[in-house]
Formats: structure tokens, C-alpha cells, sequence
């Protein structure tokens, strides 16, 4: 077995399993505390709740809390393993939360047999948590799952495989067009893989400005276009009346690379055909799309991004799903709508433009880092993610009308 | 607003809303911690337990967790107040398991239609945990719940509000007896209630050597009896073929007095028409089935018990649920039966009988406490009652055959 797998398991099972574990938050020590906090006590919070729904946010941990919901179809890169395979990935999830945004976190795994029904159960518990993270659910239902039950549910759902995805890559990505000098109204983008992270990321960066017409999605047969017989409803958003198939003929004067597919699936031929001063996001993991070195070697006028932290410029959710939930929880959002993602976008491009104090760039292995080709996107380890990002979202559902609360706390000053 | 109630709503809400929070069990301060707990590392824990199921319990928090679940359709005395109105008691429930029994707890509240998009709900997600605590659902749904969970669960699924309540009600009711001098073979009970506590209550004394035709259970109508034209499921299997109709009826010359009703509903009249010795276990909470200064104005010669911490003898739930789950979890079982909640009375008995240690008198605000008519049942601050507990229902899981560990935690010694 090699080393850094036995780590990896040492770690889950050790000092004992698992990685999260629920504490009390308050004093549980005396007779007159438990009085307090069960029978007789507990009947007043709940008479509260009962005339006020919103007293749960008060009395109970709700407005704190969120959970980590997946069925195990689409595991990381290891795919449909099952509900239960999936539980050290959300516990991963709920540590993350915790870790980078104080939010309490416990995750669920999901058995079900259509899609109805994990709809059903996860509209039937949502109340229980200030929000929910969908996580690793495939396409296309992760689709269907996602709009049905932001339809259904009181509070925030997000599917951050989607979405958490796609406001990384589009602040990464405007940070790297405005280096490289293109207008994103006029840019040429190739999306190679047409799952649920390509088509959020395609959306997104649509509503940042860039044009449906020019982007050139591919799946497995190639370039999607207006001609094929049976398309999903999610692919067809993005089919071009175009005669170009392969991905050499899309590759050809791009401007953008964003790969969310497989390893070494784009040739350094392909990359070769790009517009001068071309962007790649290879963020197939561990193995992204091209090697940066060969990519480097081919274009020396490349700015390339991955999901490897080894690498400059990892597209690494962790960037966004904490704190874009800390700000939707922190003034009651009931949902995370376009304007809060596209706020998400543009605080975590502020916090890469910022000088990179001694303590991030200790704990991010770096000598230096400053906005420019290797820094288009800030580090986890940056303890100013939160507020920027938190804030900004926050904001942005106070004046798009989704918050209930209309005062960002005071401690985000 | 009362000094109480004012108290119950701040101890809610402050130092911040809840009573429990999420923590990491686990180190995440590193880049390095990181690429362990999420990717790439919890790859390696995913395909152990794809390969293998149980190895959830080796790599994850679930065999330490137990789901404290209820659709608020009873809560405490109050009544169908909803789902999220619940939450406050679910999270004094989480907290009471971790306090008591060190296991992490979390609530679910569900909000559904029909029983059985209840039970789908729960059995979607009860791989999740290690166990389900089923709570404050209202008979007889309750009743079909808990029996189909059972059935469809792989973990031990308990209704704490039938079975915490009757392992209490018959470890105290056991030890009254022996001080009465009355053999359980041979009393005369009357059950005042027919409700998920007293039908619970019921089986377990028959399980424990009372005699079915001599138990006469009243609901509102009064005694239960054969000739009643409808009756659910679960009353008719306390039907007496009698022509016995009122409480003063059945009160004469009975033994045992349990009363799962209302304030006041036991009149002195009826306490007087018990056998020599009798025992009343007036278990109505806050307010009792009888004053227990009344009670013992009228009967000299009685035992009693109530629901509440300012009178002798509790019949208190927390006395069972942590410790019933911590053994059941400890050795995997894959339910919670009859020989466990056997065991687990055994086990409340025995506690009963030990010494009381000077700590427990402090935090229990008693002076002396030893095995006699106002010691039947131990105190919740006893700290002998986990181990105690916790290994007998253990072993009756081994012994009994749904024990997936057949050997005890070594701390158990």
C-alpha cells in the first residue's frame, strides 16, 4: 500500500473515526441546566416556534447549520459508488465548512430509487438546516434535483458541484482575461465535457458577458451541435449550427480552454490552435486535461489554471462554498441566487488583487504571490476569503430581495 | 413573562441559538491535513467502504452517531405542534446522548403527509448513522412506524417516548415490587392511558412476568374491554373480557397504579381502593395523576413515582436512551430487542442498589439516598449508570445473536 493511501486511511480512523463530531454549545453540567435544556425548560423555545417559525432561528441551531446531501452517483472522479461510498467525501465537506466558515455541518447520505424520491426525502428534512449543499449527484438529475427543490425548499440549495465549480473558474477566468487582454464579450471558449460543472460553468460565464454563439461544448462525440437526433435538455442549451466536429476544429483560434472531463484529453496539437495569449483550465482530477509542463512548452503565452494544488492557480471549490452559505445564512437568503454567484465571482477576483500577507503564503508552501499569470485565483489558506466573500454575498441577496434579514452582521465591518 | 420561562428562552439563545454545534474530530490546520481529509486523499476511505460496507464504521463518524428523528407530532404534552416546532426537544435529545453517553447526536425533523412518506423518508437516509432515535410521534402512527423502520433499517431503530419510558417504568416498578413484598406474577395493574407510553409500558411488565388478564388499561372511555365495537391494533391486545367499566372499578384491590395521562385524573377515592402496599407510578408530566402529598396523605403503605426531579423516585428517560444506544452501538447490533431492553432494566435495577458516591448526592441535591421506598429508580447524574448499562444491553446484543462485534469495548472492563 503505498504511503500517502495509508496516510489517507490512518487519517479517517484516527484518533477515532470519521472527522466531524456534534458537541454541545452550551453548559450541560448541572440538574438545573438539563431542566433548562430538556423537560421542562425546552417547552418554551418550542411554543415560540410553533407561533413564529422564524423563532427557530433564534432558539435552535438551524440558522447555523447546513447540510451536506448526496446519493453517491457521482463520487469525485470515481463515480456511482453508492450512498454510503460517498460519506467520507460529504464528512470531507462538512469539515470544509466548518474549517473556513464556522457553519455547523453534518452530512446525509441518500438512498433512493428515482429521482422523485430523493427529491421527496430531501424536501421532507429541509427545514431542519439553515441550508443545503447537494454534492456529487450526476447528470443530467442533478439538474432536475437542484430546480425542484430550490422550487420546494424555505432555504438555500445549492449544488456545489455546479455552481461552486463554475464561480471559481469564472473569477479565475476574468482575472486571466484581464491579464491576457481580451474582452470576455469577444472571446472564443471551448467547454470540453458537457456535465453538470461544464454546463454551470458555461451559464456562468454567459452571465458574465461572454456570448452563447461562441462557445463550442464538446462531449464524448465531439462538438455538440444543432444537427445531433437526441439531445439532453441541458446539452441542447449549448448546441451550435456549426458544420465543425472534433475538437482540433473548436480548438482552432480559441481564445478559452475549460476542460472538466478526463486526463491528457487535450493534445499539445490542439493547444497549438489556439489564439495568441490563449487561457486553459485543465481541472480534470488529479489528472488534468494537459500536463502544465507540456502545456508550457507549447505556448509560452499561456496562463494556465487546474484542480491540482501543486500547480499555480487551482480551481479549488473550497474557495467558494463556505462562504458564499456564510453570507446566504448569515441574512437568511432563501435561495443563492444569480446576483449573489455573480457577487461570489467578484470578491474572490478582489481577494486574489490584494497583497498577500506573510501568514497565507507560509501556509500555501509559496515565496511570493502577486496577481499576474501563476496568481489568478487566491489560495484556501487566505483568512480573508470569508469576510470579502461572505459580505459580498450577503449584500448582493439583501438588494436582489432574498434576504430576510436586511443588515449584514456587524461583525463583517 | 416568568423568571423560568425567560431563563429556558436566553439558555437557548445564548451564548449563540442551539444547544449543539459541529466540530472537527480531526486535524485541519495544513494544506497537507487537507489534501487528506478531502481530496485526494478521501478517495482511499471511498473505495474501502465501495468495497466493503462496514468499513463506514472504520472510516466515518456513523458508528458514533445516532439521528434523533420526529415529525412533531407529539411533542412532550403539548401536543401536534409540527416538525420544526420539535427542534428544540430533538436538540435537548442530542444533547442529552452526547452529555450522558458521548455519542454525537443530530436532530431531523420531518415534515411529510402520510405515514408511510415518513417512514420512506427515514429509511432513505438511515444508513447515515449508527442508530435512530425515533421521538415525540404520535400513536397509533407510531406504532407502524417504528415496526416498519425496524424491518426496512439495517441500524437499530427506538422509539424512546414507548421504550425509554417502559424500561424505566419497569426497572422502578420491579424494584417497588420487591420492597412491596409482591410477586409480578400476581398483581393486579391498572394502566390510566393507552397511548405509545402505556402500551410499551405494558408489554415490557409482561415481558417481565405480569400477567396480561390481570392488566386493565383505560383510554378516555374508560376500561378497555371486548366488547368495545372499535379498537386500533394496539388497545385491543389490552381488551379485558369484563363488564368492569370506570377507574374506581379497576382500582380496587389493584397492586399497581400507572398512570400515562393527565394532571389530576386519579382521584384520592380510587388511591384508596388499592390493595395493602400498593404502588403508584404517576408518570404524567409536569403535573402528576395525583399529588404525591395528596397520595401519601391517603395511603401510608404506598410507593410512588413520578415524572418529575423535585420528588423522589423519577421516572425519567434519560435514565435509558444514551446508554441503551451506547452499548447497542458499540457492538454494531443491528437492532435494539427484547433481551436488550431486558438487560437494560436489569441494569437501571442494579444502579438502584450500588452505594450512592457523595457526587452523586451534590449534583443530585440529595443529602442521603439508599435502596428503599424513595430510591427505586437511580439518579441521571450517576455516572456508574453508562458503563453499567451501556455492557449489560451489549452483551444481551451478543448473547441474542444481532451483535455484529462479539466482544465488548475493552473500556467496558
Amino acid at each position: 500500500m503505498s504511503d500517502f493511501r495509508q496516510r489517507a486511511l490512518d487519517y479517517h480512523e484516527l484518533p477515532k473515526p470519521g472527522k466531524i463530531s456534534v458537541e454541545l454549545s452550551t453548559s450541560a453540567a448541572t440538574v438545573d441546566d438539563l431542566a433548562l435544556a430538556y423537560s421542562p425548560g425546552v417547552a418554551e423555545p418550542v411554543r415560540e416556534i410553533a407561533a413564529d417559525p422564524n423563532a427557530a432561528y433564534r432558539y435552535t441551531a438551524k440558522g447555523n447549520m447546513v447540510a451536506v446531501i448526496s446519493n453517491g452517483t457521482a463520487i469525485l472522479g470515481l463515480g456511482n459508488l453508492g450512498p454510503l461510498a460517498s460519506k467520507p467525501v460529504m464528512e470531507g465537506k462538512a469539515l470544509l465548512f466548518k474549517r473556513f466558515a464556522g457553519l455547523d455541518s453534518i452530512d446525509i447520505e441518500v438512498k433512493h430509487r428515482t429521482t422523485e424520491e430523493f427529491i421527496n426525502t430531501v424536501a421532507s428534512i429541509a427545514d431542519t438546516f439553515g441550508g443545503i449543499n447537494l454534492e456529487d449527484i450526476k447528470a443530467p438529475e442533478c439538474f432536475e434535483i437542484e430546480k425542484e427543490l430550490i422550487k420546494r425548499c424555505k432555504v438555500p440549495v445549492f449544488h456545489d458541484d455546479q455552481h461552486g465549480t463554475a464561480i471559481v473558474t469564472a473569477a479565475g477566468m476574468l482575472n486571466a482575461l484581464e491579464i491576457q487582454g481580451k474582452d470576455i464579450r469577444d472571446i472564443k471558449v471551448v467547454c470540453l465535457g458537457a456535465g453538470a460543472a461544464a454546463v454551470a460553468c458555461m451559464e456562468l460565464l454567459i452571465k458574465c458577458g461572454a456570448q452563447r454563439e461562441k462557445i463550442y461544448m464538446l462531449d464524448r462525440q465531439g462538438i455538440i451541435h444543432t444537427r445531433r437526433k437526441t439531445l439532453t435538455e441541458h446539452k441542447a442549451l449549448f448546441a451550435n449550427n456549426t458544420d465543425k466536429r472534433t475538437l482540433e476544429d473548436a480548438m482552432d483560434g480559441a481564445d478559452v480552454f475549460v476542460g472538466v472531463s478526463g486526463p491528457d484529453l487535450l493534445p499539445p496539437e490542439a493547444l497549438a490552435l489556439m489564439a495568441p495569449n490563449p487561457i486553459v483550465f485543465a481541472c480534470s482530477n488529479p489528472d488534468p486535461e494537459i500536463k502544465p509542463e507540456l502545456a508550457h512548452e507549447v505556448r509560452n503565452d499561456l496562463i494556465m489554471a487546474t484542480g491540482r494544488s501543486d500547480y499555480p492557480n487551482q480551481v479549488n471549490n473550497v474557495l467558494c462554498f463556505p462562504f458564499i452559505f456564510r453570507g446566504a445564512l448569515d441574512v437568511r437568503a432563501s435561495q443563492i441566487n444569480d446576483e449573489m454567484k455573480v457577487a461570489a465571482v467578484e470578491a474572490i477576483r478582489s481577494v486574489s488583487k490584494m497583497p498577500v500577507p506573510e501568514e497565507v503564503l507560509k501556509a500555501s508552501n509559496s515565496e511570493s504571490l502577486s496577481f499576474g499569470k501563476d496568481y489568478i485565483i487566491p489560495k484556501p489558506m487566505d483568512p480573508r476569503l470569508c469576510k470579502t466573500i461572505a459580505s459580498a454575498v450577503a449584500k448582493a441577496a439583501i438588494d436582489s430581495g432574498v434576504a430576510q434579514l436586511n443588515e449584514l452582521p456587524s461583525d463583517y465591518e
